[in-house]
């Protein structure tokens, strides 16, 4: 193990991020058949902890993967923090069914789940000034999948529309369900503003329940935003006055072209700084303790 | 490393199956990033190999995974086959993107695939006298992806699909994609016969190009009967003289009932018996070198 390696935990074990720790019969690689959640972390202060686990408990009852209780899961995540001494952390909490011996997708109850936890440097970066570009890739989300509502461990879909968004030199994939709805970024949730509205993909559409996306519609809210979850289309998109997007890494970030054409005036709104610049302050002074 | 333990091949290096031989950063496991087949063995001969390397270099490019060549897959093949000695074997490889060190799923060009063998003992069954029954699971499988035609390790949604039609009281589970066509089974393609005519869903509908599948269209040319790839939908599968499910591992295996409906007698017919019978002597042929 490098010196300076940073440190996961494994099934209550502290382990080299880089190490063998897992075998090669984990459902999780095998078939991406297990959950995760990411969170923001300072010192031991968690951001919505409850949250995410709620989520995290939704995912796994779907699938039918015991978790352990959230306070087995959260003293993993505080072993994990206190290992590694990181200020600013993004954790990431990762849950395989686990080892199976067997082949195939039937699910033996005999499994037992292997919890992972990882915690990395967090750097709350500036909103850009620029704003992101996107593209419209050619696949579609899947709306009719309930594990559209989940982090789950199978998330190819994401890789491949990133992928796309790159190779097509934008920021960022822009993903339309297969009704033609807009639904989401590739690892993060959507939002357009026009005039005093504030309009969200609904989780019916195929947008994860996000943990960020929810601090949003309650931040626009106190600003006395008229909020609404509804259907999308790309051309409520270019008619928006501003867009953007939402996870728990970037926070806010927001959207100024899709496909070459400008999202309202194609520069940065006033809307998009000041809701940003609330889940920033809420951020600090919820972590603050 | 239990004495009996099978031995997998992992980046040129033995290991027991079981052992802890891959780290926590890979993306097959955080991502379900990678590809993977499913090949049958008979000492050193392989069923299809240059079909199924074929398939798991579209679904390596697609996803701009770089693989080792064609003769150094078999090569590690062939080491995982000789170390394992067994008479007859489902041989699974599997290639992760590699572990990353970072975070999100954003590719990092420098990252290295991991490479997985694993050989288990195969048995091929007898077809099952009575046929499996099996649901429409509620999720749909989403043809608008293509990963729908790759064998990617963001498995879940079949894992998912299976376990609904396992607590249905089926056998299995047929997909429906989002159009509501009848698609495949949660790890296998279908077919259904009604008269003298095999009909089996486009890749355009969702259904993975399988390999078996080709197999049992070669096989029903050569019998004399006319072969459609074709929208398949619900009423015409329950109108089928036939049906029956076709993979690596199971083979042919007939489908005798849906929701509970009859398909034909809701017996397992001759045709079935017969392309069945026909794909097993191939096979033997075949691995028989």
């Amino acid at each position: 193990m490098v010196s300076d390696e940073r440190l996961a935990w494994v099934n209550g074990r502290l382990v080299g991020e880089a190490e063998p720790s897992l075998s090669l019969l984990e459902r999780g690689l095998t078939l991406g058949d297990g959950v995760f959640e990411t969170m923001l972390a300072a010192g031991p202060n968690l951001f919505r902890p409850a949250e995410h686990l709620e989520r995290l408990a939704w995912g796994a009852s779907l699938l039918a993967i015991a978790l352990p209780s959230p306070e087995d899961l959260l003293a993993a995540v505080q072993d994990t923090l206190s290992a590694n001494r990181l200020s600013a952390a993004v954790v990431r909490l990762t849950v395989s069914r686990g080892p199976d011996p067997g082949r195939g997708v039937d699910v033996s109850s005999a499994l037992t789940p292997t919890i992972i936890v990882r915690a990395m440097p967090y750097q709350p970066r500036a909103i850009r000034r620029t704003g992101l570009t996107a593209v419209f890739p050619s696949l579609r989300r899947n709306e009719n999948s309930p594990l559209s509502r989940v982090k789950s461990l199978s998330y190819a879909d994401s890789v491949l529309a990133r992928l796309e968004a790159r190779r097509r030199g934008a920021d960022e994939a822009i993903l339309l369900n297969t009704r033609g709805e807009v639904c989401c970024a590739s690892t993060a949730n959507l939002f357009a503003v026009k005039g005093d509205t504030l309009v969200t993909p609904p989780v019916e559409s195929g947008a994860l329940p996000g943990v960020t996306r929810r601090c949003l519609l309650e931040l626009a809210v106190a600003r006395g935003l008229t909020v609404r979850q509804a259907s999308v289309l790309p051309e409520d998109l270019w008619a928006a006055d501003e867009a953007f997007i939402t996870n728990t890494v970037i926070g806010v970030a927001g959207l100024t072209s899709v496909e070459g054409r400008p999202i309202g005036t194609g520069r940065l709104g006033e809307g998009t700084r000041s809701l940003a610049a609330d889940y920033r302050r809420l951020v600090r002074c919820s972590l603050a303790g």
